[in-house]
């Protein structure tokens, strides 16, 4: 028999208040979706930052890393890094810049562009995966919300 | 006059192909909702996790840390230190369990639940803000696709 001592045990843990807020509930989906991404991207050598920037560097040809940075609000400090990671994957390189002699710009090797390729139609699934239950007028709405939740931020 | 050089400057950075996937949207609106939630809740003393371990507490008297960290999906490690910060400002208590010697439980103190209900005012005043563009059913159905997605999560 067990005892009804009045403690939360287990997983009955009751966020009412929290579920109200939709940043919340934002974070909570965004948890699963990264732990099914960042288990579909490993096999491709990529993680969820990584991945974000291949596919900036591939769509955006000769690309500033001032620009990247700015495009994926990561500080300029950490992308450097990211891209030393594909650098040496030897999928991206640097190459300099026909304007600025001490700048330089990204470009996507051959083999860069056929790991994104894979990678991509891996990310299609993973996000079918999560979006299965979902009628596609829903995530019509959804993904309209967030670009109006986005926005808002940017003008606070 | 600019030159042309077709390198990409500023900010008009393609980012079509990761708009296509609702995670790279809800990562980039769930920015914008951090960054807002952070200003509100810092002259509080609270940051986005110490408020959501603080509206556990108050909302579940006596819980146990294990399901306080299930609850959140944090490493026990890391919510110890959550604990603790809300214990030195006198706003969490640990109070030894009834049933396990080993064991403790967390309550809020009264000072406590003074603060987590002005933090509580702000944040959906904050919440209102960035919704403030949406009309009323589409949140409704963006918060019913989220908890679709995170369930989704948890069946994989």
């Amino acid at each position: 028999m067990r005892e009804t001592t009045g403690e939360q045990v287990g997983t009955n843990v009751s966020d009412t208040a929290l579920r109200g807020f939709v940043g919340y509930n934002m974070k909570r989906a965004f948890n699963a979706v990264q732990a099914d991404l960042t288990r579909t991207l490993a096999p491709h050598g990529l993680r969820m930052i990584t991945y974000s920037v291949l596919a900036l560097v591939v769509e955006n040809p000769r690309l500033r890393p001032s620009a990247l940075a700015k495009a994926l609000t990561v500080e300029r400090a950490n992308l450097v890094v990211y891209v030393d990671q594909l650098e040496q994957a030897g999928w991206v390189t640097r190459t300099p810049s026909s304007t600025d002699r001490r700048a330089y710009a990204l470009q996507a090797t051959l083999e860069g562009q056929q790991v994104y390729a894979r990678a991509m139609a891996a990310v299609r699934d993973h996000d079918q995966r999560m979006l299965g239950a979902l009628d596609p007028s829903d995530v019509a709405v959804v993904n309209k919300a967030l670009a109006t939740i986005e926005a808002q931020g940017r003008s606070l």
